[in-house]
């Protein structure tokens, strides 16, 4: 008998918010595989780090922080074998994910190697759409609306003809791109219904209009757009 | 001292996938509030229903399924009457949020009647996406993709003008729209890649390819185009 791969969705950063179902499979977990830095602590980690046995194996996935958006295949590879060693030997193994595994996440690098071979299950999780729109205080989508979902890394001339198509929108992964985003905006008069949130649901959590946002934005976070049927 | 008003989350159905902020506000809840049909079970009740406390007060909301669309104002304006006596009394009031409350939820209509007035905290819930898309297996959107969600309820043309410029589409509310957007995807030369899912979570769980999806589709039944970049 093999044991069962589960991609865990962890919620956006407040222990609180994992599910019921993440709860009791971390609370029992013999393998707990996540994602981690070069240096310093892994985030999924530390979303679950009161829940985790002392008695469970750890197997953390060291990502290079060099690229943000090819890590390097080998390094899935590894882990997809460390990982379907331990299902071999009939125990079941528990990836922690930020967040929700199928929204932008990494899971599915081992996901794409290992559900095939392995029974495999994905626990959904809170999305930081969901948590951002609730510390925001805003309503993000009503009725009809359309909601479109971008990261802040395209080009400013795709993310104009996407906003302006667009009922709600949600940019994410702000970073570095947060002048770009702000400036396109603006200048789509667009900047006024705008909110900033880094760190959703987390001590450190930052909301603001998007005209007081900081100059220099963390990785996560995100500026929404409300749909204006979902004004309050 | 008033009391606080929250927004509760609750997931897409399975009451494991309540969030264990959901699990202890419920778990001691004074007085709890909830959207309800004409006849028959609250389905938010449902899903809660393991947790709500015997001396808890209930108030179901009930809304009229006449039109599925604009509920009545008046219904709205009544509870939330009902629910400012409570807080004003000094009790806490629990509303129960089917999947999560800002994202096309109808907690809304309760938070622009009382947020201004009351202490007010909205807790996310996981959303009928990532239940989706956990159920069907696949990972809906990565890298730079863009992710559009459409009600299934908008016009042949406009759903035709969203899909051409996204990357992965989720098309909410399917229903009785379920021959428009088949038609529409199998146009597009795209009902190969779509997937059908209704009652996500729920023991009555149905996945399938979009071209073995059923005639006739529930309400919450959603069909999804993952990326191309979030192939496995």
């Amino acid at each position: 008998m093999t044991g069962t791969l589960y991609g865990l969705g962890l919620g956006p950063g407040d222990p609180e918010l994992l599910t019921l179902k993440a709860h009791r499979l971390i609370s029992g977990a013999q393998v707990i595989a996540y994602p981690a830095p070069d240096t310093g602590e892994s985030f999924a980690r530390s979303i679950a780090a009161a829940f985790i046995p002392d008695t469970a194996r750890e197997i953390p996935i060291v990502i290079p922080m060099r690229s943000e958006r090819f890590p390097a295949q080998e390094v899935y590879d590894s882990a997809a074998e460390e990982i379907a060693a331990a299902l071999e030997q009939g125990q079941d193994v528990v990836v922690l994910c930020e967040g929700d595994p199928f929204f932008y996440g990494s899971f599915m690098y081992l996901y794409a190697r290992l559900a095939e071979r392995f029974p495999t299950e994905v626990v959904p999780g809170v999305s930081s759409l969901g948590a951002v729109t609730a510390a925001a205080g805003r309503p993000l989508i009503a009725r009809d609306e359309v909601l479109t979902v971008l990261p802040a890394t395209l080009p400013e001339a795709e993310l104009e003809a996407q906003i302006r198509k667009s009922n709600a929108v949600a940019i994410m992964k702000i970073g570095r791109h947060l002048a770009k985003v702000r400036a396109l905006l603006e200048g789509l008069g667009l900047a006024e219904r705008a909110v900033f949130v880094s760190h959703a649901s987390l001590p450190e959590q930052n909301v603001r209009p998007l005209r007081e946002a900081p100059e220099t934005a963390p990785y996560f976070s995100m500026i929404i757009l409300p749909g204006r049927d979902a004004h309050v």
